[in-house]
């Protein structure tokens, strides 16, 4: 492990199913870099993930052996990565309760992305939990003293109800806890193979990242393009095609031909879609080797799982402790008489 | 412990402060007989504290002692009574954290003893914390399977609570968790020195349980009484009395006869409050005898703290392995490939 690196990064998915290339390259391709630079936290948010899934759980073992077989394929290297369950460590459980403690219920109904998740999901009254996420989102990021967040636009309020908690929390007892930075990179969004909206598995829109050459190739045959471009002959508008943008996903250095022959119709639709097919098979291989490494020992996901964990929670009693001294809760039953 | 006994009782008290003569009537007096009949489980509630005590939790470990040696010395029997801390039991965040996914906010913003409580304590707005203790209590009233909950009738919203959210769960995942039932009993509200309102600590208007002989003189002597009693000659009126009320919560028996007296003018308010105050002696020495073999060996207490922490942890344990189990996410890694 980087346990020697200055920063430490907290980042991770809910455990609501399988990721995609959109995973890939909204976030998976960054973490993959940044465990060479960075102390890696990667957390499979199974209770967050229940934030949302409270109904279904029942799935949520196989979920999250799925995902870790992404991370794993995708090249997330366990001896840089520590990948963790969020369920087995209940220090973020108990910190979550203490910092709900001084954080205002006001605060959280304005946080604008819980405002529109709710609207985008439909609720007509929240739960508890739902409402009270980005503090748990603040346990995650504490309990390993994180530093760097990487996240998108839409989870900057979140990452500001964790500094606003930090700093109120070492103002009230004493500094044990660190101030996260959001790393807002360029976070891509991944059209779906649709047209319509970003990649996502509940849409069925998606490439999942477990696809084989053949489902690659037969999703993007029927994946939307430029629809004034009916005839091969028909000069394209790569700007407004699905299928350009994952050229230059994926394949930007010929992306410039692509679009030129595209404009002027000297490659068709199915030419176009082939060549993609044929670059996102070309990531995808070595993924395919690595999952298939781990599918025929998938008693190495669950080591790998636990190991994680296991950082993870020697980890958290640390902070616990320090928290629990800090605020004056550390009992040390038996030894006040030793 | 009577481990045999098919119910079982929780029961506790934040731990804000030392305990009183009103809690002695209210509660106290009442678990030390119950102890003889159930399984009693005893909370010192110190997380719950901090939902309204965030501020300042340095005292708490000091409050925490000074309750259970209160306990002690009432009688409670530590090989009857589970005496345990609530921040030691991390399970109880956990459920907290798993019941607040289907608790809606609402639910708890109509829960008519939060908002009373709130607007007593002139919280201008809520904290997110504060908000949800019913949703702690209920795991504190679940992890353990308590079947008998006593309490007042300010706290039924709360039990209600519970009830709802173990139906809920049993309905969602499996029949894991016991519906408890309240034991609503006559709960007697002792009236404070000042005549004005209950006896509470924060009101300076209380005998606390550890008072000398003399204190419970010296702060009966400053009692309020029938303030239309000016002289020894005025007939006086037990009914409006605070020091009658104390005759009748403490010395019963000879209760009507001082209320005859008083208002013959035979008995004066001196010589009533002298007789109350030998009463409430002869009720605390026992107490204070305990107290001072406990006092004398301080390691004691704390001895029986880590015993019933350690006892309700083995129990939070299996409940929660059973919650687990239920809900799907009892992940058994390593276990799928043995």
């Amino acid at each position: 492990m980087n346990t020697k690196l200055q920063d430490r990064v907290l980042t991770g998915d809910r455990t609501t199913g399988k990721l995609h290339l959109g995973h890939y390259v909204g976030s998976l391709k960054n973490r993959v870099e940044m465990q060479h630079q960075y102390d890696m936290f990667v957390l499979l948010a199974d209770v967050q993930a229940l934030t949302t899934h409270y109904e279904a759980p029942q799935e949520m073992g196989r979920h999250l052996r799925q995902i870790a077989l992404d991370y794993l394929a995708v090249g997330l290297d366990p001896a840089k990565s520590t990948i963790f369950i969020q369920s087995l460590v209940p220090e973020i459980a108990e910190l979550t309760v203490f910092y709900s403690m001084f954080v205002t219920v006001n605060s959280l109904r304005h946080n604008p992305t819980i405002k529109s998740e709710a609207a985008e999901r439909g609720y007509t009254q929240l739960y508890y939990g739902f409402l009270g996420y980005p503090v748990s989102q603040a346990a995650d990021i504490t309990f390993c003293k994180a530093t760097l967040v990487p996240v998108g636009d839409d989870q900057l309020p979140h990452i500001e109800q964790t500094r606003k908690i930090v700093r109120r929390f070492n103002e009230l007892y004493a500094p044990v806890l660190v101030e996260p930075k959001a790393v807002v990179g360029e976070v891509p969004r991944l059209i779906g193979l649709d047209g319509k909206s970003k990649m996502s598995k509940s849409l069925g829109n998606a490439i999942s990242l477990d696809a084989t050459a053949k489902e690659v190739q037969e999703k993007l045959k029927v994946a939307v393009t430029d629809p004034a471009r009916v005839r091969k002959s028909d000069p394209g508008h790569p700007d407004v095609c699905p299928v350009f943008s994952y050229h230059k996903a994926f394949a930007a250095e010929s992306a410039d031909e692509i679009a030129a022959g595209c404009r002027s119709a000297a490659i068709g639709c199915v030419e176009c879609k082939q060549r993609v097919a044929k670059q996102i098979n070309d990531l995808l291989d070595p993924m395919r080797e690595r999952r298939e490494a781990y599918k025929v020992h998938p008693e190495r996901v669950d080591e790998i799982l636990v190991a994680g964990t296991e950082r993870a929670r020697s980890i958290a009693k640390e902070t616990m402790q320090e928290i629990r001294s800090a605020m004056g809760i550390a009992y040390r039953l038996g030894e006040a008489c030793n």
